[in-house]
């Protein structure tokens, strides 16, 4: 991967497949893939859409995909579903829609794997993004199970977060963490036409009202997806979140607190290594780190003569 | 808190009480408290009991200390499940056997908040944990719900990790993070009155044995808390357990892992405080941070700048 750049400019799908490829794997190369996709960062909207396992959350997903890319938007999908057909258990049928999904020109799609990576999952994540960004991707949708605080973290990457459920799903919406109830800015009822949809939507307009949201006031949808039925309403609604979060300011914030975050864990990382090689370097600390390693010296102390030693400034 | 080694040397509830409120509130006398429990650890084996609600969990915990008392062990209960009676939301009868418990003499029970603070929930308990050991407690109990990734971090802290279900709840089985199951050092069916207890046995031998460990094969034992049966076996166990980390070596090497753990998370705070001084310091990367924060310069270079400049070995 010599000419960097070249992948950048061609924009053809087999190149942005090796691009998250690199990065996903954080090989060598994939440090200059992020420090050059961060200066040509683009506009993408990025819309986190999450809900409990048969919510039907991934059917929505492709259809609100056929639509989008029908009004030629150009589309970057990031999976993180463990339970979605575009990773990985898919019934055969779900597996079949997504490939033929998958062959539609504008839309991307790009699977992560969870198993036994869930640390690094929201900072992956953010790297995806960032690439399918510099690829000029109008709008990036993150599609995840929103149960626990890794997925929560995920979500923090999106402008725009839906939430995925059904009617009769009572109790699951009250086992879900309170996080993401509150993070969400859309609300969806799926399968709309199952007993229980109204009074769904009834109680999370309760919600909505005491939670006294007031610049904000999310909407809740019902949709039938498997029946393209509501996707259109939908995408307005995204729309006008967005719109609402340009107006306010809030979305160019995001992007500044992002590169923010990014300079900040970029220190750290460096500072980490820093540390590490000077430890390797000096047999004296090497010898304080064993003490401490032993119960023979506090690492209170230890640290802060490493430290001090380490920056003299 | 002039004499911190006075309230360490006397070694009363009183004075446990209060340098645990200091660490777990992250005060500035909290890092001397630290720093000097950290050169008096004891010999403490410190147990994990994880489970779903409903599991009877808290009962167990309850039973194990009573009769750990009995055996004049000292014993310290760190209370993590937001679900405990230990902590908030108990029942009239929970809150009473607690605080019966709580009267035992051999017996300190600290209930830690999590209410919005899961990310540092590992690292305080580490914390709470480290100066129980330096008040010469001989068990730690650990209580937490083992459902997500925080608590796994949680669990990282215990010597002996002790699984608690119910019969019937083979679905809850199945849902519960793998991750879970697989650091289990003892199953415990508890109400092994109800039906069921016999196939849940069966269903965790197969697994147990399916998963090939042939250092410590994890025992399956049956308990009813409520009427303290199975707590002696649980308890002989455990100190089978203990026995085999010690022998293996694992026990030792636990500690100095996490003293150097400690030192590493230290080095990292330290250093995290000198750049962010460093750089208020600094007009010009002030101004880089800046033009980094509107997309005018990409964090991966500015990190490099700032790691290289404050850094000069």
């Amino acid at each position: 991967m010599e000419k960097l750049t070249e992948y950048f400019d061609t924009k053809d799908d087999v190149s942005l497949g090796k691009l998250l490829k690199e990065v996903e794997n954080q090989t060598p190369i994939s440090f200059e893939i992020l420090k050059h996709s961060s200066m040509r960062k683009g506009k993408a909207h990025i819309v986190g859409i999450t809900g409990p396992p048969g919510s039907g959350k991934s059917t929505l997903v492709s259809k609100l995909c056929k639509q989008l890319a029908a009004k030629n938007f150009d589309i970057g999908v990031v999976c993180i579903d463990p339970t979605s057909p575009f990773t990985q258990g898919a019934l055969l049928g779900d597996r079949i829609r997504m490939q033929e999904l998958a062959k539609t020109p504008n839309v991307f799609i790009k699977s992560l794997a969870t198993r036994g990576n869930l640390g690094g999952l929201a900072a992956s994540t953010a790297d995806i993004v960032q690439v399918l960004d510099a690829y000029e991707k109008d709008i990036i949708l993150i599609e995840t199970v929103g149960v626990g605080q890794v997925e929560l973290d995920v979500l923090g990457v999106a402008d725009t977060v839906v939430l995925v459920n059904v009617p009769g799903l009572g109790d699951t919406l009250q086992t879900l963490k309170a996080g993401i109830m509150e993070i969400a800015n859309l609300y969806v009822i799926n399968q709309a036409d199952r007993p229980g949809a109204n009074e769904s939507v009834k109680d999370l307009n309760m919600m909505v009202r005491e939670s006294g949201k007031t610049d904000w006031k999310p909407p809740i949808l019902k949709t039938m997806a498997t029946k393209e039925e509501g996707i259109e309403d939908l995408i307005d609604q995204i729309f006008q979140h967005k719109n609402h979060l340009e107006i306010s300011g809030i979305w160019k914030e995001k992007r500044q607190i992002r590169n923010i975050d990014r300079l900040n864990s970029m220190i750290q990382s460096l500072l980490s290594s820093k540390v590490e090689e000077y430890i390797k370097k000096e047999v004296v600390w090497q010898r304080k780190v064993q003490e401490v390693r032993e119960g023979k010296a506090d690492p209170f102390t230890v640290s802060h003569e490493i430290v001090n030693s380490l920056v003299n400034k």
